[in-house]
């Protein structure tokens, strides 16, 4: 994408052709690496995921950049003295030998990089700005996640996901933060390190951005074995909420200053850190989850798949760039908006639609997944400014290591404690292997390579990533054997044998089995009686959910097939049988209506508003009696 | 993209998020856009394309931006002076209060446009990057135009699509050039255009780039209501074609460079542009067809659709990059490789990947075509360097209607010569009346506004755009009953009732209807017995239609497949019945295999290759004694 504003904004034809070459470069090794993952997948070797082959190609091309061209940018290198502006403007517009010359405001840069960035035209051509990993790489691999999550089983999970994210992601900061401090005055008093500004925040933003788990090696290898579905969702629930998690703390991190010693512990911005992380993370949330839509719930594009498929990823996209203008992450919004649309808007979408736009996204994750990796070897490399530390990098992967065992185990067994359905031994053991690093990490490490000390830490990511993502990728299939975690289990096998307990013993409201379950009961309460009703077409009616007062309110938001697509609940939420769903609308479907007619208190609505409520009312009795059809309310209206 | 480029590259928080807010306007508007179509969809009124709704909207809100915004960037509008460069480095750093700041150069820019260029900041951050359409936005829609030309029908019309795409183009740049010469002329007689540089190739420049047709509100109605394909296919054709035919038009004459005097005709420099022409347009034309791999019929990716669906974007794009990287043009490339992809590497790929990339470029189509079309509602009040002269945008409307007619009734009465289906009047009439501008013509002019007669020649053209797109892109319903079109034909029944009769005809090499055909004839002839053999895995077996000595070669390149896949050729090119496809290789089969049994001269290629050539025509006999079956080549082999 940096590639494609060099390649736009510059006319003159050297640069422009330039643009295009890299850009080719860039394809071509992004071909490669199809074919390559294409051949290995033909002959199931499983130890070389996609983004592993990316990397290993980017670091070949890397190698081939460094040692291959040139340096040739003339004039580049050199500082030239301003003494009538104050500021940086925006544009510049610059009287060389009687042209006039606009250039657009890039970066500050610091005196120390001037020298190293300036050097080798090529190198630095290669390139891409930091910023667009955040800002256009990440959103669709994270909304990607967001929209794939395994809704029923993550929701289950939910308690221990959440723990797992938070406190987990807290633990890691902060093992990994003290680890590196200890390291780093090491350094300073074996004499390196000499004048550089190495706080502890310093050390707690590495643990933040190094915090980011992204297993998608693991993962795509889970998918495929059919690894256990809880482990999956457990791990990948994990990784999703973690790198917001990790994104924010970042952020907050970053902006934590004290007033007066950087080193002395300043409670008010250390609490004003704390609340800027969860007003951060609030807020995200908030936008995000707003765009789910329910204006697809009463227009019927779903006649126009195409203008569905737009709206739907134009919605996505304004929820994060509304994140952003607002000054929260947009990252944060983006993966909550994904969930969201995943569990309500997704019903109403018609099915060409629910296929494109998953299609859509899978896609846009497929290959922004791959560039970034392929980036990243690429980098090691071509990137400028790399410092290698031996003790740091050293220091770090110690950190790491332990820094997951922290979060991992005592986590887990805090959970047993809780859950019904208890977490193994092996599980734990898989997901503390599991904690590779990836594409998030990288793209926080990269936002900002001004200091020395931010350099360091760049290069380090990139290390362990490296590391994790051929060694412990690599080494999953092995690992899986290793620890008799059973494979080849069929997600729907499992969920239908769960749901037919379940369903009986939930609403009988005692739970036998699997949960985590308080947590978990309230939400699909809520979401079940208020939410679903809301926002899809599904659930039960809102006349036999609200409260009696709201009646005409509740009419007004009921989807007319609401009445009638109860038992087809599209959702796999729950398949419940007729029996049950007949007692439990004989219950409540009876108190609203009479009350209303008799009462009358609700008439304001006018009439054809009751009727309308009637209908649907007789049409879902109806549908009791014929369960296999659909009663059409539009024609019958 | 521009927008995201300048949302990328700028960290300063306030510039940032007023990148965040930029796009969100966007986004704003092509929501609006998509839910008022939808609207307009409900209700079939056929009288606003979407196209036509996002320029509205994006009128609006640019006289909004106009108004409503105020002036605030500070320090810029001022020019520097710089004694030490000689010429504009692609980046600058520059000391301002001891601080470094980094430049990115942007653009070379004239002395008359300083000061109106940076007055309002705000209208100045609302500006794209001109050459992201020709780079970014057109390639996705130009490459959807080729890949979703109805096959069949395009080669069927070839001679008279060619002859209107390329002579027609041509007849419609020179007339309109000549008129506006004369315009131009008489406003430099009436004291107007002082002090400007006015030329003849300026004003052909004007005419080759107003000259690219975009009916694609016509097209959007005519595919709705099911309108002749023929009319469909010529005006399509023509449209699609007419559009590369200006691109390369607009360059050679760009680079038109004649010695000495300007406005005297110079030969050589004359011929030079044609050779420049000429050498582009089939240079591009080569790369782009070249990257229709036969890639995909040798790996069997097509059990991995999210690789292959990969692939064929990056192909796809490769194609583009390559030929700007050339120094050709990629969006010609891109056409053709579209055109190309959808001939031969469609058929290789899995119907889910089939499905994929329509529907993805499908996506990017809608997306970029509303994207800009949008703009140009805003570029109407944003755009800063306007010149609104009356009497060139008089004289421009005059001229681009006296040249559509001077292309379409002279060249329709030559192809009604040569056509056995004669094109009637009424289709003359309707494509003389669906010569919209557009995306094309708006790109093209765009991409240089640095002097004034440019600066007129894009105002004009933008409104030219708008005039046609909303007067002729509404009238076309109307128009069509006018003219007494038949509507609401089935393409496929179409299809084969004509089919039936020409395949009996064109094999017997009696030409009885419908024809431009020998054009048809040759290429199809030579498509249908080499390179779809070669390119796919349809068509005869090559070692029936390849001369004896090239047998080894033959068999190399055959696909198993196509010995036993001939009856069903996917493409519905042609549907041959049994006997003539029995007499056909009855005929033909025989030739090679015993020659080489008895000569021994091709035995090189080891007796495997021979056996499965034996193989393959046994299963091939077998197949025409069983015509519905077909033979699994693969597990008998």
């Amino acid at each position: 994408m940096e590639e494609l504003k060099k390649y736009v904004s510059v006319k003159d034809d050297q640069f422009y052709h330039q643009g295009a070459v890299e850009l080719l470069v860039f394809n071509f090794l992004l071909i490669l690496t199809i074919l390559t993952i294409w051949l290995f997948k033909n002959h199931r070797f499983r130890f070389l995921h996609e983004t592993g082959g990316a990397m290993l190609y980017g670091l070949v091309m890397g190698l081939i950049i460094r040692y291959a061209a040139k340096a040739s940018d003339v004039g580049s290198g050199t500082v030239y003295e301003c003494e009538k502006l104050k500021s940086g403007p925006s544009n510049l517009l610059i009287n060389i030998t009687n042209q006039i010359y606009e250039y657009q405001y890039k970066r500050e840069i610091s005196h120390h990089n001037v020298n190293d960035a300036q050097g080798n035209a090529m190198l630095q051509k290669m390139a891409f700005d930091p910023s667009i990993f955040l800002n256009i790489l990440l959103p669709p691999i994270i909304f990607h996640a967001g929209y794939s999550l395994k809704k029923r089983h993550f929701f289950r999970n939910l308690g221990s996901i959440l723990t797992y994210a938070f406190l987990g992601t807290a633990i890691s900061c902060i093992v990994i933060g003290l680890i590196m401090y200890g390291f780093v005055k090491a350094m300073i008093h074996i004499g390196q390190l000499k004048g550089w500004e190495f706080h502890f925040t310093d050390c707690l933003f590495f643990g933040a951005l190094i915090s980011a788990t992204d297993p998608v090696t693991v993962l795509a290898i889970f998918h495929e074995l059919h690894v256990d579905t809880d482990l999956y969702t457990l791990l990948f629930g994990e990784s999703v909420l973690n790198d917001a998690v990790a994104i924010v703390l970042t952020y907050s991190i970053s902006i934590y200053s004290p007033k007066e010693n950087p080193n002395a512990f300043d409670a008010a911005a250390f609490f004003q850190s704390v609340g800027n992380f969860l007003g951060i993370f609030a807020g995200s949330f908030a936008i995000g989850s707003s765009y789910a839509v329910h204006l697809t719930k009463f227009t019927k594009l779903c006649e126009f798949p195409m203008l569905e498929t737009g709206l739907f990823f134009l919605l996505s996209w304004s929820a994060f760039l509304s994140a952003e203008a607002a000054g929260l992450t947009g990252i944060v919004a983006v993966l909550f908006c994904g969930v969201t649309q995943a569990h309500y808007t997704y019903n109403n979408l018609s099915p060409d639609s629910q296929m494109r736009t998953k299609q859509l996204f899978e896609f846009m994750n497929f290959l922004a997944e791959n560039v970034i990796f392929c980036y990243m070897g690429l980098a090691l490399f071509t990137f400028q400014n790399h410092i290698f530390n031996p003790l740091f990098i050293f220091g770090a992967f110690v950190a790491v290591f332990v820094a997951r065992a922290c979060n991992i185990y005592p986590i887990s067994f805090l959970l047993n404690l809780g859950r019904k359905q208890k977490i193994p031994r092996n599980f734990q053991h898989m997901m503390m292997f599991s904690g590779l690093r990836g594409a998030i990490a990288f793209s926080l490490a990269i936002r900002d390579t001004e200091s020395q000390p931010k350099q360091m830490m760049f290069t380090t990511a990139l290390l362990i990533v490296f590391f994790t993502v051929w060694v412990f990728g690599g080494g999953t299939t092995p690992m899986l054997t290793w620890l008799q975690i059973r494979v080849g289990i069929d997600p729907d096998e499992d969920l239908k044998a769960e749901t037919a307990s379940q369903s009986a013993s939930n609403l009988d409201k005692n739970t036998t089995k699997t949960e985590s379950a308080w947590l978990f009961r309230i939400w699909y309460g809520f979401d079940h009686k208020y939410l679903k009703p809301i926002l899809t077409h599904a659930g039960p009616p809102l006349t036999t959910t609200l409260p009696e007062w709201c009646n005409p309110l509740a009419r007004l938001l009921t989807s007319p097939s609401a009445y009638g697509d109860q038992m087809k609940d599209g959702n796999t939420d729950y398949i419940l049988n007729h029996d049950e769903l007949a007692e439990n609308f004989e219950s409540s479907a009876h108190i609203p209506v009479p009350a209303q007619d008799q009462t009358g208190s609700t008439q304001s609505t006018g009439k054809e508003d009751i009727h309308e409520g009637d209908l649907g009312l007789g049409a879902y009795k109806l549908q009791l009696e014929h369960p296999a059809g659909q009663p059409k309310m539009n024609s019958s209206a």
